[in-house]
C-alpha cells in the first residue's frame, strides 16, 4: 500500500464543484488502495477576498505580521474542512488538520516562516486507522511564541513536500490547473511539450529562471529530503510530470535540453565607472546586499586601460530595484563609481538540460538562432545544466520560440492551455 | 484602572465600516483609562455564508461535528485578525488570541461545547503589556482531543463573560444593535422604555420567557461566577441596561414589574384521559425527556370524578413536539391515556418583575387587563418573581399591549428600534 501526498491548490478548489471534483479524485485515490494525506490552499479568490477586506479595514496592509497571518489562514481553515466534509459524503472517512495540528513547526517570521521540524503525528496517526488526512496548507505555528504562521509564497506546495517527507510517503502529488511542466510556457511556444521526467536538478534551475509551475523552495525540499515530485491537473487523470532526484533511478534518457524558460520580472541595473581595484565588486554587492536586493545576474565588463575603470550589470527583481539604486547613490563617494543606469525593460531566457554538461555545441546553436533571429544578447550566464541570456523584454517571446525550435522542443500540435495559478 | 471585557456581535462588525467603527469605539475606552479585552463574533452574514457554501459541497450538513467547528471558527478568525489590525491603524497595540490560544477549555462535544475552564494566561499578560487583547468569540478547545470546539448558540456571549469571570474583569459590555433590554419588544409596543438595571435573576425569566438580547447561558454564567453585564448599543454612546447580582448593591429602586416578554416559538401539547393515579405523571414526562423535549409550562387538570381521569397540558419548542408526541405514542399502552393534542398556534407572556415578591395584586390587575381586552387565557404558571401565561398566537401582541400599559410601563414617546440579532 502506498502512501500518496496530494496538494491542491486554489484553483483546484476554486468553488463548491471544484470541492467536490477533488473530493472524489481523493476518495478514487483512497479506493485504489493507497493512503491518502491531502494538503489543500485556500479556495480561488478567497486570499484576495481576505486582503480586499483588511485593505477596506486599514489604510496601509502590513506585510507579514502575526494579524495578517490570523486572517489569511482562515481562507486554508475554510477549504480544509469543505474537503473533509465533502469526502465523508462519498462515504471514506476524513479528518483536516490545522497547520499546528499536523506539526508543522516553523520559527516566528510571520508571512514568510521557515519550517523549523515537522512533527505530523496526529496525521500518521489518522492515516494508521484508515482515515484520509486534509492538512492546512500554507499555515505553521510556532512553539516559542504559541504563534499561527504562514510560509510564504508557494507554501501550501512546501507543506506538501515537507509533509511526504515527515511520512516518507512514496510520492507527493502537486495538483494543479496546467498538465505539467512545460519544455517551454505554451501561452509563448503553443508547439510546447509537456515534460514527463526531469531532474530536481533541473526542476530548480527551470523554476530559478521563470518556470512557475513549481515553487522554488518546494523544489529544493524535496531535493533535501529525496521526495518523489508528480506535477499533474486536477482536471484530468492525464499522467503529469514527475520530478526525480537522479534519473539513473529511472529508464528515461536524458535530453540535452529539458526546457526553456522565460522571466519579465526582472530588472538591470548598471553601475559604470567603478575603479577596477580588488575588492570593489565586494563592496558594491555588499551594499546591495543590506539593502535586500535578491541578484540574479552578474556581468562585469574588462576595464579600459585608459580610464582603469569598468562597468558592473547585475540583474534582480523589478521591486528590488528602487532600495538598491537608494543604497548605492547614498554610499557613492565611498565605491567612487561614476553613474548608476536602470533598465526595467530586459528579459531573461534560460535554456536548461542535465545534458549539457556531456554535449558541446550547445551555446553555439544557441547563438546562433538568436542572431539569425535578430536578437541582440546583453548578459549571458551559465551553469553546469543552464545557459540564461538577457535580451531586450520586447524580445523575448521570439526568443524562446527559436530556441525551443532550434533545439528540436516543437511538438506534432499546439497544447491545451488552462488559465490561472494556484497559491 | 478598571479591567472591561467588551463583546461585539456581527452585526456590529457588518462590514469593514463596522469594524472600523468598532476598533474607534475600544481605543476610546482604551484611552479613557481602561484595560481592555474584546470579544468579537464573525462579520455579519460570514456564519450563514459559509453554512451556504458547506451546503453547495454535501448533500446534507452535519449538525455540529468536528469539520462544522473547523469551518465555522474561521469567521471568527476572520473578524478578530480585521479588528486588531484595525485598532493597531489608530496607533493603539493590540493581539489577537483563538479561543484556543485564549485558554477557552471545553468539553469535546462539538456544536455545543460547554467550558471546563478558562486558563486566560496569554490574554492577562497581554493586558498586563498594555494591549488590547482581542478574543475570538464562540471557539473553544478541548484539552483531550487536540481539536476545536464551538460553545453552540450564544457562544461569543458566553466566551465574553467566561474571560470576565475569569480575569476577574469589572464588567462585560455586550455589544448589540439593540439601545438594551426594554419594557417588551419595541416591534411589538412602540412605547416600551429601555431599563436601566435589572438582576440577573430578572434577567433570566426575560430571557427564558423570550427576550433574545441576552442568552440565557450568558446571564447564568455571569450571575454564578458575579460578573456585572451592561448590554448596550455598538451604534450610540448611550448608556444601556446594567445586569447586576443584587440590587442591594445599587441605589436603584426595585420595580413591581420589570418587563414583559413574549414568546412564539413553542407549542402545546395535551395528553387527554390520563388515569389520575399517582406516578402517571411522572412516566409521561420520562418519556418526554427520553425523546429530549424541553418541557416548558404544565398544567394538569383536576380529574373528573366520574372518569377518575385528568388531561395534562404542557408546553415545548415547536421543533421537539414531533418526536414527543411520537415517544407518546409508542408508550400509549403503558401511560394508558386516552388521545393526545397537538396546538402550535399558541403564544406565552410572561410578567418579570423583582417586586412581585413583595406585592400583592398583581395577578389581579394582570388577569383584569387581559379579561378587558377579551384575551382568553389557556395556561397560567408562576414563579417567585414571574407569572407567565399562555393565549391564542394572534392575540400575543394585544396582550403584551395592553400588559405593558396596565402596569405603567409605557414611555411618553416611542422607541428608535434598530434591526437585526447578532450570534
Amino acid at each position: 500500500m502506498a502512501l500518496i501526498v496530494q496538494k491542491f491548490g486554489g484553483s483546484s478548489v476554486e468553488d463548491a464543484e471544484g470541492v467536490k471534483r477533488v473530493a472524489k479524485r481523493i476518495v478514487d485515490t483512497r479506493r485504489a488502495g493507497n493512503d491518502v494525506v491531502c494538503v489543500v490552499s485556500a479556495m480561488g479568490d478567497t486570499t484576495d477576498e481576505l486582503l480586499d477586506l483588511a485593505t477596506e479595514v486599514v489604510p496601509t496592509l502590513p506585510t507579514g505580521g502575526r494579524e495578517m497571518d490570523m486572517l489569511l489562514t482562515a481562507g486554508e481553515r475554510i477549504s480544509m474542512a469543505l474537503l473533509a466534509m465533502a469526502i465523508k459524503s462519498l462515504g471514506a472517512d476524513a479528518l483536516s488538520f490545522t497547520g499546528s495540528q499536523a506539526g508543522m513547526l516553523t520559527d516566528a517570521r510571520h508571512g514568510a516562516a521557515k519550517i523549523v521540524s515537522v512533527t505530523p503525528g496526529r496525521v500518521a496517526e489518522a492515516v494508521e486507522r484508515g482515515q484520509i488526512a486534509i492538512v492546512q496548507g500554507f499555515a505553521g505555528f510556532n512553539k516559542v511564541t504559541g504563534d499561527i504562521t504562514t510560509l510564504g509564497r508557494g507554501g501550501s506546495d512546501t507543506t506538501a513536500v515537507a509533509l511526504a517527507a515527515a511520512l516518507n510517503a512514496d510520492v507527493c502529488e502537486i495538483y494543479t490547473d496546467v498538465d505539467g511542466v512545460f519544455t517551454a510556457d505554451p501561452r509563448i511556444v503553443p508547439l510546447a511539450r509537456k515534460i514527463d521526467l526531469v531532474t530536481s536538478e533541473e526542476m530548480l534551475e527551470l523554476a530559478s529562471a521563470g518556470a512557475k509551475v513549481l515553487h522554488i523552495r518546494s523544489v529544493e525540499y524535496a531535493r533535501r529530503h529525496g521526495v518523489t515530485l508528480h506535477v499533474r491537473s486536477s482536471f484530468t487523470s492525464a499522467t503529469g510530470t514527475t520530478v526525480v532526484q537522479n534519473r539513473e533511478e529511472t529508464d528515461v534518457e536524458e535530453a540535452i535540453i529539458t526546457g526553456v524558460a522565460s522571466d519579465l520580472s526582472e530588472a538591470k541595473i548598471t553601475v559604470a565607472g567603478v575603479p577596477d581595484v580588488p575588492g570593489k565588486a565586494a563592496s558594491i554587492f555588499k551594499v546591495v546586499a543590506k539593502a535586500q536586493g535578491n541578484v540574479d545576474m552578474i556581468v562585469q565588463n574588462v576595464s579600459t586601460i585608459e580610464t582603469g575603470r569598468t562597468d558592473i550589470s547585475f540583474t534582480l527583481p523589478k521591486a528590488d530595484a528602487r532600495q538598491v539604486i537608494e543604497a548605492l547613490e547614498s554610499e557613492k563617494a565611498e565605491l567612487a563609481f561614476e553613474s548608476i543606469r536602470h533598465d526595467d525593460q530586459i528579459g531573461k531566457i534560460a535554456l536548461v538540460g542535465g545534458g549539457m554538461r556531456t554535449n558541446v555545441g550547445v551555446s553555439a546553436t544557441l547563438f546562433e538562432a538568436l542572431s539569425n533571429a535578430g536578437i541582440n544578447l546583453e548578459m549571458i550566464s551559465t551553469s553546469e545544466i543552464r545557459i540564461s541570456v538577457v535580451t531586450r523584454a520586447d524580445q523575448v517571446a521570439d526568443a524562446v520560440k527559436v530556441i525551443h525550435s532550434a533545439f528540436g522542443l516543437d511538438n506534432e500540435e499546439a497544447a491545451v492551455v488552462h488559465a490561472g495559478t494556484g497559491r
